[in-house]
């Protein structure tokens, strides 16, 4: 048995961090501030707005959403009515979007960033997406003259604002140094996972595949103790010092103990990510057979009107079937009376 | 997001720990040292009763197996050559077999225990069996006149032999008082869970889901890793460090990036574990889909032929069906050359 420790705590240890000598070079060569743009202004995309602002850079904001703008205006920030008018400010343009459609909207639609780049030499695409989009999307960006970091981001809307981000990312040497200033500000923890638009979101996948089977596997695990008549409280205090916890176990169970659904992560966002990696299996005609029982949950999940909570809500689907009487019921407003 | 911290090491932080209050009790109701029987002298059956020796116990083993008892002997160890003749010597009989069947031969089988129990008042019963039928074995011995703890173990042969298992048990508390030396030799840590046999199977049971499920989605990530061009090393060096990490991808991986497959713990055991969830939902008529999935993943690697490779080898269920490349093959005596 591997005698392995690991000083666990809600932000993981740094791999690399920035600054680094390569952030110095990078500021070396821009000797006028950088100039960001940051495309979507949801939870994620405006606390990275506000910590780079923090940091220093000047900050340009971008959202379809009058009311994300007004957010951002509010805090003191500035927006622009279109990512294509980032273009004429910003050095570097930061995609902060849900899915691979937006990302085709901002950057590719008629207002899109590539109508007119003009000073724009560098986008950071943070979306989860699947890695041939990535691929793609790099060589395309390329044609275009513009540089691409596939950097997917993780950490929550909190660490975003405190600029504490993690990002897993691959790019050329030239983006990753254009990118030096602006991951410096958003990140705490960059993976600098080689040279090739794509590795960035096969990484990510690889995540995101664990994590939503951790959970849906947390949610089975605790209704079928809820079920047999363990006490939930105390399963969890076993679980948790035993070779069967996770990260997502422990950091997800205590929202079913408290019955506090309130959307950190929503069941949607597993519904996506995981059809990316039924996509990507697809493409490399490769089986992913606990993945796709996770994306069930999921899936059932969402059907069921739940896609919009906290995705620790995938445990209502055994919920429902079973009729299991949930902990913490008196603070969901969505238990049944 | 709540902040969690947790000092994780190979051994989980004690919930509990004896001696308590309850073994200075106990060792007044025992004037004379205890003598306690074990009864499989497996890995983990003869590290549990070298390590009760050595804590000052008079103890006998008991095993089909002639070379099992020749190295007990061997160690200085004392047999006799059945259960039944163990109840001649022993207040105590623990039993460490493999599965529910061993477990009905040695107690009411022929030369099985309760056909003549003697002196033995208490049975510490440790493996992993349906909840059901530790609820039922508690029934009989109760009707035979013993008392049972339902008391799986978990921890390895090396924590075995160091009397530091990990304990989940329920019994009455004349049980416990009984137990108390005995569980101040084996264990590190004991999980009190109720005084109803049953308890102690049914939280072993929840760990065992999230062991299985978390080991072959390990599996899973880590092979279409591999299959999409992510070096294995980095792979782990990240997951490690994120949120889709879990114990045992951390225990683990490092088995498949060493190609060493020398059983810690076997496929097998799996297949049993995992049929235990399964067996456990049928009779409760409740859902279990992603221990289901494992299951099918160990199945097909114990049918492959790996059934008695370390765990981590359901990972070649994958590698055979899309024809990956493992990493350490060199080191696996198995692996296509």
């Amino acid at each position: 048995m591997l005698a392995l420790t690991l000083n666990r705590v809600d932000s993981p240890e740094p791999v690399s961090r920035w600054p680094a000598p390569s952030t110095r070079r990078s500021r070396v060569s821009h000797p006028q501030p950088v100039t960001v743009g940051v495309i979507g202004l949801g939870a994620m995309g405006l606390g990275t707005a506000l910590a780079m602002r923090e940091a220093g850079l000047s900050v340009i904001g971008c959202d379809v959403s009058a009311a994300a703008r007004e957010t951002f205006v509010t805090a003191g920030g500035r927006c622009v009515d279109s990512p294509r008018e980032l273009g004429e400010h910003c050095d570097v343009v930061v995609v902060v979007v849900v899915n691979a459609d937006q990302v085709e909207a901002v950057l590719f639609g008629e207002a899109g960033l590539t109508a007119a780049p003009g000073r724009t030499g560098l986008v950071i695409q943070c979306a989860t997406v699947a890695p041939s989009y990535a691929e793609s999307l790099g060589a395309r960006l390329d044609a275009a003259g513009l540089f691409l970091l596939d950097a997917p981001i993780s950490g929550g809307a909190a660490k975003s604002r405190q600029g504490r981000l993690s990002v897993m990312a691959s790019g050329s040497a030239e983006a990753f140094e254009r990118a030096a200033p602006v991951l410096d500000a958003m990140a705490e923890t960059v993976h600098r996972l080689g040279d090739a638009a794509g590795m960035g979101s096969r990484v990510k996948l690889v995540n995101q595949l664990l994590a939503g089977v951790h959970i849906a596997a947390a949610a089975e695990a605790m209704a079928l103790g809820i079920r047999m008549g363990i006490d939930p409280e105390a399963l969890y205090g076993v679980i948790t010092r035993s070779a069967g916890n996770s990260w997502m176990f422990e950091n997800r169970v205590p929202h079913i103990l408290e019955g506090d659904y309130t959307p950190l992560s929503a069941v949607d966002i597993f519904v996506k990510d995981l059809n990316l990696v039924h996509q990507t299996g697809r493409e490399l005609t490769f089986p992913t057979p606990l993945a796709a029982s996770a994306l069930q949950q999921f899936t059932a999940a969402s059907g069921a009107g739940y896609g919009r909570e906290d995705d620790a809500a995938v445990i209502k689907v055994y919920q429902r079937l079973a009729g299991l009487a949930l902990p913490g019921a008196a603070n969901d407003a969505e238990a049944p009376s």
